[in-house]
């Protein structure tokens, strides 16, 4: 299949176009390197030097021989996005091509603007290239757990049945947020679903968790292919944090009490799910909703994971609770379904003390380039 | 209070600037005509001719001594929007700077586009100048009782508590609209909820009805303070028009079967729900939402309605179904609750056969002012 990645050059775009395109898929990269450009601004680089896009697929095609297209643009702009379609015609695009910072769209306003602005009209220039295009074409959307917060309830697979005063009805699964750039996908969701019901485009929505890890089959074969890694407040995701922090001998941050419970998973299975979507695509004019994680763990849980594997290969690893810069509730009800990517045929790959040491590992080659201030907070939900 | 109306040219802006500013309140009207130009460049102009705000202001003021306050410009700009704040400090805002028209948001990209972005960005900045100026002003938003769409079960007002395999939780009431622009009036609920969750705000969210009428006590003080009497497809709401059809002797157009049910309301009670939320403030941290409308009719029964008092006034009204160019249901069930209001003290003005009478009476007097080229729908759900 042709499959267009929106957001090519991210932390988990880039790995996905490497997969993908070894998998046997005709893959095409966007990107307007604007996380690159917010990382420099913020002083929140990643931890290795990532290559941009012409040489990555350069340095993959060297490996592989195998070409990954690539166009270079802002996917907001429709012309652009329009034209990519024409000249690539893809039968699945992967959108990942969004302000992807929690913390970022806290900032002030903005930053705000500019990821509810990024976000939406990424969203929506790509849903009217999909009607002006082809319709058939389908929509794999980036979405995130945390669109549902943390209800006191299970959390379903995108949608629930609710019976009230002896009726009932199914509507999409109510979500309510703890950032503007979770928001942000919330108002992408309902989007795609008023485009979905009205002209019967198809798009599956992946509610994925927080995603850690650095190695991939395609990322190990040279190390300038390797994911952005991030492990600044800004931009980097607890688990990834946390075994920087137990490398560069910084106690591990645990924000407030630490019982936030979230669905976490492997990078390995983020492209996986990807892939599973991408190979068994929605039904024309369904909006398929799949809750994206394969295992759950509070912060506390992650930090003393962490230690421990980290004591265990000789470093001097401790945890402090801090300050919780953010808005969320500390010790809440947490119970989400995740079946849809599982009977997709999805094989996870566990957080495992090993999994964990090898990130350290190889982390720790890259210790001298550890900036210590980017990792305590810097942006409070004020 | 000093009353700050976003849309102040609008069908429901001006009139409700001028009832505000004469129940003792201070009041400053801020629009860019962008409803204006929308309807020039879609052949939908209203059927009498309205004064620019700068002329209006003028004309009410000769006519009761009181002065409005008049800003130009665009609520999308920030700055412009925080310069406002500041010049008049607000206690209240009433936003009701939206691209109104379902029927112009489904024409193609340009016009979802113009929709969905002038949309959220009015909603983003107001919300940004109450956090930077002053977060005790209350904002009092304009939805609509589209968001809700037409769900199998009763439509709670705004809020529904949720029982699901043994636990609760109260969410804001799911929410699947018909058209974009009710879809983006989804995602103001949606952005506004996020900021008074986080930063503790107060707003109050009215989920209106059509609104029907074209008289107030200020209005009826001079033709030139009228409200913009919209009869076309793109503007005009169904009562309007219809009673337009019926002076004109055009079959009144049912789309589809006609057993769309919805809650109106007179133009009167849409002033007076507006006063009465000023009035009554939402708490800080609350987001007030309440059901504004006074009784349902499905599009059959207002189509008899309008038939029998313009035949008792001597007219030859028929009614013909014609093919509905929405996307919508035509038989279903709804039962919305509406406590909110008539609990602050609103006391209906109901659509009786009088009240219809009485404006057609009205319109009669401009029946050569109708083009009946407007009346059609010229938009399609396709």
């Amino acid at each position: 299949m042709r499959v267009l990645i929106l957001g090519g050059d991210g932390y988990l775009g880039w790995p996905t176009a490497m997969e993908l395109q070894r998998s046997g898929h005709d893959v095409c990269v966007v990107d307007n390197y604007l996380r690159r450009k917010i990382a420099q601004a913020t002083d929140s680089e990643a931890l290795m030097d990532n290559p941009r896009l012409p040489e990555r697929t350069e340095i993959f095609a060297a490996k592989t021989n195998m070409k990954i297209l690539y166009e270079e643009g802002d996917c907001c702009d429709f012309d652009f996005l329009n034209g990519v379609f024409e000249r690539f015609g893809p039968d699945a695009v992967v959108h990942y091509a969004e302000q992807p910072s929690a913390p970022y769209s806290m900032i002030g306003f903005h930053e705000a603007r500019l990821t509810l602005t990024n976000n939406l009209n990424s969203t929506f220039a790509l849903i009217w290239a999909v009607l002006k295009q082809n319709r058939n074409c389908h929509i794999i959307k980036l979405g995130t757990m945390g669109e549902y917060g943390t209800p006191n309830i299970d959390i379903e697979e995108g949608w629930i049945e609710i019976n009230h005063k002896g009726r009932s009805e199914r509507f999409l699964y109510p979500r309510q947020a703890g950032s503007l750039y979770h928001t942000t996908k919330v108002l992408d969701t309902d989007l795609l679903w008023f485009y979905v019901r009205t002209y019967g485009i198809q798009v599956t929505d992946l509610m994925q968790g927080p995603v850690y890890g650095l190695s991939t089959d395609s990322a190990d074969l040279d190390v300038r292919l390797a994911p952005n890694f991030h492990y600044d407040d800004i931009f980097g995701t607890v688990v990834n944090r946390f075994l920087v922090q137990a490398v560069a001998g910084i106690p591990l941050t645990v924000y407030g009490r630490g019982g936030q419970v979230r669905g976490y998973l492997n990078l390995r299975d983020t492209i996986r799910c990807i892939e599973l979507a991408v190979e068994n695509p929605a039904k024309k004019g369904e909006l398929r909703i799949l809750n994206q994680f394969t295992e759950t763990f509070s912060v506390n849980q992650l930090a003393e994971r962490v230690q421990r594997v980290g004591r265990g290969l000789g470093l001097d690893v401790n945890i402090q609770h801090v300050d919780n810069p953010r808005k969320e509730m500390e010790e809440h009800y947490y119970n989400p379904v995740r079946h849809g990517l599982l009977d997709l045929g999805l094989k996870p790959h566990f957080m495992t003390d090993e999994v964990l040491a090898v990130m350290i590992e190889k982390i720790l080659q890259y210790r001298e380039r550890i900036v210590p201030s980017r990792i305590l907070p810097r942006v409070r939900w004020k």
